[in-house]
């Protein structure tokens, strides 16, 4: 996928940069772990530093120093998990700031406009994400306000010049919950639309897995195949193997910082938790095959210590660990697709990941 | 100065690394700074995760990846700082920890065995710091256990074998309060006993900064010069240059790095509070000749963001660029000092670095 700020290998693994920082990391450090593209939190930076600062700045590439592929979502998914009293309407959504209870409208138009003052290389859509579970009836009208949604962001987008000196794109959102057949009738919708490239929405939000599997199935293969394929908020190492493998391209979670800042890391044999009373004096790396700053300097046992001692560079080795694990798992897995053996490399995988820890 | 682990030029700034860690900072960043030796706490280390690990571990320095010097304190000022109950008599101390309550036992020779364990390149003898005010009968007797106990430590030293394949050496601490006789007879019992180095201990204890300097100065012009001379626990950048007119040739200070974390950071013209409204559109760096890390990339209003957004990210980049702006600030001073400009370059330094923010 080539965008203004380089060329992104997919399938793909975004780290998520909330409030324009990933948490506990620097941007030299993103780039050491391989980050190719990370996300930004539009609802966030629009409500804090505000994204007329961050236009003023320069964009979000300059203001946080980070010059590879940025996609922003459009803001509505934490305007309805995060804000306080929100009212939708197909104008738009009226809501109320976490930090201060001030009232804010989000409409597809306003959407658009901040994601480019952002400047994004990667703009989403505004979408209504109904909570799961959700009664059919409700989720077709979402649906269809989705769908409206999508076509005035798309139009805005045509409409509007980049506010900085490169090309941004746009992305579209299918929802429909759990059921195929809105799945199917916004996914056709949207196809119509021809956006660049399509993201599946309203899933790991509670769902059982199988259910979110056979909805990532559904709207995978029913999407365009030469355009990216992104399946939103999702997952742990073997939740995106098996998706990659279902044809999605792209990947946005928190996990690996949040569960890194934790105490829980990855490992090709499974997860760690590094707060366990047997790492104490158990001086082997993380993963004896990493080569992360963390595993290349540091013990187990140190790495428990500073958990234990509430101590910032653990949560930072926590975190870079992970991201360089998830990114090398990603790296791995373009390889065995490049030269056919993705479904041999997948079943070793599943041997060596699960069969100790799972 | 020659240790173990490399040549420390003097003066020198030790960044305090508590717990194995100099907080937000990992070793890497520390040697990109300018480290040449940091602090570890014995009273931290001893309590969690313990001497016993470390010494398993291949010592402090194989244990936290840090191959330059190391200088550890006793253990004492933490007893008296941050135990719980605790009680003086000759043999030492006896103090509950302020984790758990649980009894231990500090006496020179233990303070002396633990150090060894840690295979600190400096380790300090057991000394007792009386608090300010202090009666004067009060400190006497005080002077007269540190001397008694300073014997101890040396001897237990110098009938001891190093764990690790490497020389450790001792330091004697000057207490005396705020008696210059007091402070005279400690000095004078100490240079007896011919130790390494000095360190003056029983300062920046909530005196007046007018009685530490005349404290310090006086033990600096009576302690050998051809030995090290440690001012302990001191101080702010203006703090450190008076000292070294004195004579100080090495300090340790949590001020660099606790004060940036709370986005306090020091510039060549005096202090930047990074909450300040005034930071929000400031594109500047920190410190416009700063070739720190944070300076090269990231302006004021990105480092206020992060502050006020409560990152990690934040925390890092403030401690970072304080503890580069200490070793900028001892290398220009052992630069003057080197071509004997040294009291030119003070008078210039205070007329930019206080005029505008004192």
């Amino acid at each position: 996928m080539e965008t203004a700020h380089g060329t992104v290998k997919t399938p793909v693994f975004m780290p998520v940069g909330t409030q324009g920082t990933v948490k506990t990391l620097s941007p030299h450090e993103l780039t050491e772990v391989g980050s190719q593209i990370i996300l930004g939190n539009t609802y966030h930076l629009y409500l804090r530093p505000g994204h007329q600062l961050i236009e003023k700045a320069g964009g979000l590439h300059k203001f946080c120093n980070w010059n590879r592929t940025i996609l922003t979502d459009s803001g509505g998914y934490q305007v309805y998990s995060l804000a306080g009293l929100r009212k939708v309407n197909d104008e738009g959504v009226v809501f109320q700031s976490h930090h201060d209870g001030s009232y804010h409208e989000l409409t597809p138009e306003r959407a658009i406009e901040i994601q480019m003052s952002l400047g994004s290389d990667i703009m989403m859509v505004l979408d209504e994400c109904p909570p799961y579970p959700c009664a059919e009836v409700y989720a077709a009208e979402s649906v269809e306000r989705t769908t409206r949604w999508a076509k005035r962001c798309f139009s805005k987008f045509r409409e509007s010049k980049p506010k900085f000196d490169y090309p941004q794109t746009i992305f579209a959102i299918v929802q429909g919950s759990t059921y195929p057949n809105l799945r199917e009738s916004s996914l056709e919708s949207l196809r119509e639309l021809n956006f660049p490239g399509h993201a599946i929405g309203g899933l790991s939000i509670g769902e059982p897995k199988a259910v979110l599997f056979e909805i990532a199935e559904f709207c995978a293969s029913r999407l365009p195949k030469d355009k990216p394929r992104y399946l939103m908020g999702m997952g742990k190492p073997e939740d995106l193997v098996k998706a990659i493998s279902l044809g999605i391209d792209m990947f946005d979670c928190v996990i690996p910082t949040r569960n890194g800042r934790k105490g829980q890391v990855f490992t090709w044999h499974g997860t760690l938790n590094l707060r366990n009373a047997a790492f104490k004096d158990d001086f082997r790396p993380l993963d004896e095959t990493c080569g992360c700053y963390a595993c290349l300097n540091f013990t187990r046992a140190y790495l428990r210590h500073l958990f234990q001692a509430d101590e910032i560079l653990g949560l930072r080795l926590g975190s870079l660990h992970n991201l360089y694990f998830y990114h090398e798992l990603l790296a791995t897995i373009r390889a065995s697709i490049d030269n056919g053996t993705f479904n041999i490399w997948k079943r070793n995988f599943f041997d060596k990941y699960e069969s100790k820890h799972h």
